[in-house]
């Protein structure tokens, strides 16, 4: 299932067989005083090795490092446009060259910009080569359960992503579940976010549970292997 | 250990004490017919982690792509010189700016100009900031067993190589043990290395046990904890 | 009104005023069989002119062209995420270090990497200077009205956009309303768009009229003056 | 007539006729106590306009920022070399993809380097692909009359273009005309050009009139006009 | 004379002194059927050394490759506009570094955008450090003798250029002097010029002689050191 | 020999006999208080000079500026990676497209990412050309000689490359022979190397004759020639 795991004359054979290849991308970011700072990572990877289980594919190793904003929070490690662009790009060039026709990429980070990067370089890819990519954020699907499951306003590091991360690594989450209400500008590009959101938590965690992350964790891997499935004529 | 595991507020408080904080670089590469593609990476990490534990330290989350000329074998996955340059500067200068001081990269690659774009981004911060940065291959100190434990001309996927991820991860190796003798000629830049190694070794693997590839370990680590302390003024 | 109109030592004057300085982003872009390829200038322009007007600010000569993925239909011109990022981020240097402090970029067009662009320059220089930016697409605020005056899916030339465009330059509208269902596939990266929606438009126009483009207008203005007045403390 | 106007089908059915397609280029650049920022984009445009008509061309929306070295004084803003190159370079691509096969490019604005830039982006095109383009400043041709009908050393912001501006937008001309001889050492690099012009004029505006203008705007359109028809053939 | 001839620790010393530190810019370009591909570089270091031995300064490696348009010629190697501008940038980067603070640069090749790179480099320096930096083409000088000494259209290898070359390196002149008429296109964007100017010379030869090239060579001398001493203030 | 002595006829004669074109790399940089900074490059001219005699080949104009990071003592001029890569791409490009097919490369400086550069360059060419190209240092062979003719651990302006210049221009060669036992700690990256090697001698010189210069340089060129006729089937 893991692309590293095997040996060259392995991935040759294996590419033979058309597999859907998924590049699971992460962040290290805050995630207020009760997730890990690789909450998004690990959503990912938790996606991704489900969608390759599925459709017998293989997944890539991941990148650890996205753009964020929240950089302002220590811990954050947040990477350029132009740098995450290339990576992606690059890696997407080296593995089309092999004959990878089938690309998902999934990010557990969904911030505009750092889909942006993603995207354009898929784009650009697929303007060169007769490749399908589909790219996403499992939260482009967690987010249709807002105003249903969760409030409508459930947002970083709140119900959904708490819930789930108790789910997927119950052993990282602290008991610290501490959330002020923020007052950002609307509209005002800003320097940092820490004084913005002091806690780093953009909605209340309170009401997450295991269970309900399970359940998220179920619909997200159910509705995106019924597209992928689609997208892919599989 | 792993800086990804903490929350904000903890990573904060970990800074305070001034931790040495590691970078494992990887690479996904051939090697040969028997070893996985992460064999660098799976090297780059163990070590990684025998460090932070002695040092008390931190480990970032792993670059998994490095930059290598092998990739007309399938699987290997390269990434450019300003890729990775911008990659690891990016890094670096979020985690000095959070205020980390210490910071030591361990490459499982150690291909020269992919040692240059990590030493040449580290250079550009070690002349703005006031830190200390301290970049290898674990292979700069295991090679200095060459001609003593091993062949003089021990290589790549050869028996160092092979011993070692016999005793990190025995079950990925393979029992394909081959090996041709290549025939590059000297200082000529070639398009690809699939013409000249056949098999994606550049020295035989025969000799390797899981047994030298534990004394092998023990050497690096025991080697690098002494630079680290020297170096570190521990 | 016009920063260009003035001569430079007007200009030095009136920046000792502490105006608001208004940066109007249009696109080149196929809006339909109907409207202009200037649709999005138009409607940035028209907005810029009344926060103008209203502020006593400046209005900056408009840039054109932005980045959108419908370049495959003829006459729209795409400029690259760096084209546009590296044009707001010099425009904005050179203001700044006139004495320029407030700062408010208005884009007509509202694709995500477009804005992306824009917000990435304006982040750049709120991080290096004492100077507030505000960034929005008028699109923001136009579309708070959907599921409200007009249907939920409303977009790319459809009701709100047409109706904008006949109550501020009805000359340049054509007859020629037409839609058709578009078939993207979700998340696919595409080519084109040509052929997934075949006639440009991405919800139907009908309905659109000049009175109901006259009350969007002056929802648009009423709401972006009250947060700018907000924002920038007027 | 302008691009900008159509609609996209428009636009395909107006570039099978093979038209010249006009790329004005401006500048926002202090011209004197007395001539507005927007001097170059003016008559770049006006002479656009006037080119279309004969040839039954188009013109695109116009870029209003251009190199000049002269941004110390307030008001100009200059954007970089490779800004401007990319601008230029991607609208080219863009066009051209459309089958636009004839293009000329008016700069108001004549520097040296702009020029360059502008000129480097087209020879790129090119020689890429199978189109005509054809690169000049108005100036090119205006300042021929140089000894002729105003002194020889005639420039910026001078009788020339004093004449013209008032030719085309008088109420845009202040009273207020100022110069003093500057003294810049020869072929020195400098910081700014403040101090070597106090008023922005590099020669005297008094002699000009719109008259004058007119008959200069008359010059330069016929002479451009000849050399356009036969360098397209038409 | 020489930096490159000194040790560092006289290097350390001489700089002490403050004296004019020479970079001589070159080309590799085509100069017809009869003057070397080195032309341009000649005259650069001929005039160099001639300033340096009356101001005791001192003369950097030349650089041999400079841009030029007229690279479909063989024999002629262009760089592009960002590589000379990178290199004179890290050149005058690394020298004020080293406390230089008086520089002049002398391009014996004179085409608009290989100067603007040049120019464009030396400014950036000029803004950020406090230094002195002169830029010219020794042309510049040389063709104020135009429709004096030799016709108004001398030009690229024609009179001017080939008597300087017989005066430098007369053995290096061939007996070969052909001209034919060009004819390129006013204004038109050229793909090459090989087809233009059939010969590679842009005015005719005929009338050049080893006297005439001393007689410019030392009006060149004369006036630049004039202009020099009053630059600098010697 | 030198490819700028020629005329562009000449070497379009030349060309057609396919020559061995070389392109000899310097820098200029500390060679201790008794070599010059042009040590570098006067190897590699005369190393380029010997084979292009045995050749027949042609050398192009030498390129005098590398990446070094000796650049804190005065004098030394270091270009960046991405400075010296553009350079040899350019030229590099230029040449194969004038139907160059068989190059070397020789740098007389070794360092690990300024060879890193230029065989990068060397490979983009290699992958998009049918064309061949050796690169390497002149000291890849003139340190075979080490623990033979001179100690182990000779260096940076030690016994062979000292010996070396007395061979090559023993007239710039001072009396002033300082070396000083550096103390850089293993793998830490450093902002200079002033206080590490106090005299910028990284071995010492003691030893050095003109006579075991002319045996080492005799060796070089024997061992080179060999390697070029076989890489290059003369």
């Amino acid at each position: 299932m893991y692309w590293q795991d095997l040996t060259y004359p392995e991935i040759e054979e294996k590419i033979k067989q058309d597999p859907i290849v998924i590049l699971p991308i992460g962040s290290t970011e805050e995630h207020g005083h009760h997730l890990p700072l690789s909450s998004d990572s690990l959503q990912a990877i938790y996606v991704a090795e489900k969608i390759a289980e599925k459709s017998n594919g293989l997944i890539l190793p991941p990148i650890y490092y996205g753009y964020t904003e929240l950089d302002d929070f220590k811990g954050t490690i947040s990477i350029g446009f132009n740098t995450l662009y290339n990576l992606v790009l690059d890696i997407l060039n080296e593995i089309t060259d092999d004959g990878v026709k089938k690309i998902l990429i999934i990010s557990g980070h969904a911030s505009s910009l750092h889909m942006g990067a993603i995207r354009y370089a898929s784009k650009k890819i697929v303007e060169e080569k007769d490749v399908k990519i589909m790219v996403l954020s499992d939260y482009d699907i967690a987010y249709e359960l807002r105003a249903k499951l969760v409030p409508e306003n459930d947002s970083h590091a709140g119900i959904i992503e708490t819930s789930r991360i108790l789910h997927i690594r119950e052993d990282l989450v602290k008991k610290n579940w501490i959330f002020g209400e923020g007052s950002k500008k609307k509209y005002m590009i800003t320097k940092g976010y820490r004084e913005i959101y002091p806690y780093g938590t953009l909605s209340s965690p309170n009401g997450a549970t295991k269970e309900l992350g399970e359940k998220i964790d179920e619909y997200v891997i159910e509705k995106l292997w019924e597209i992928v499935k689609e997208n892919f004529s599989l």
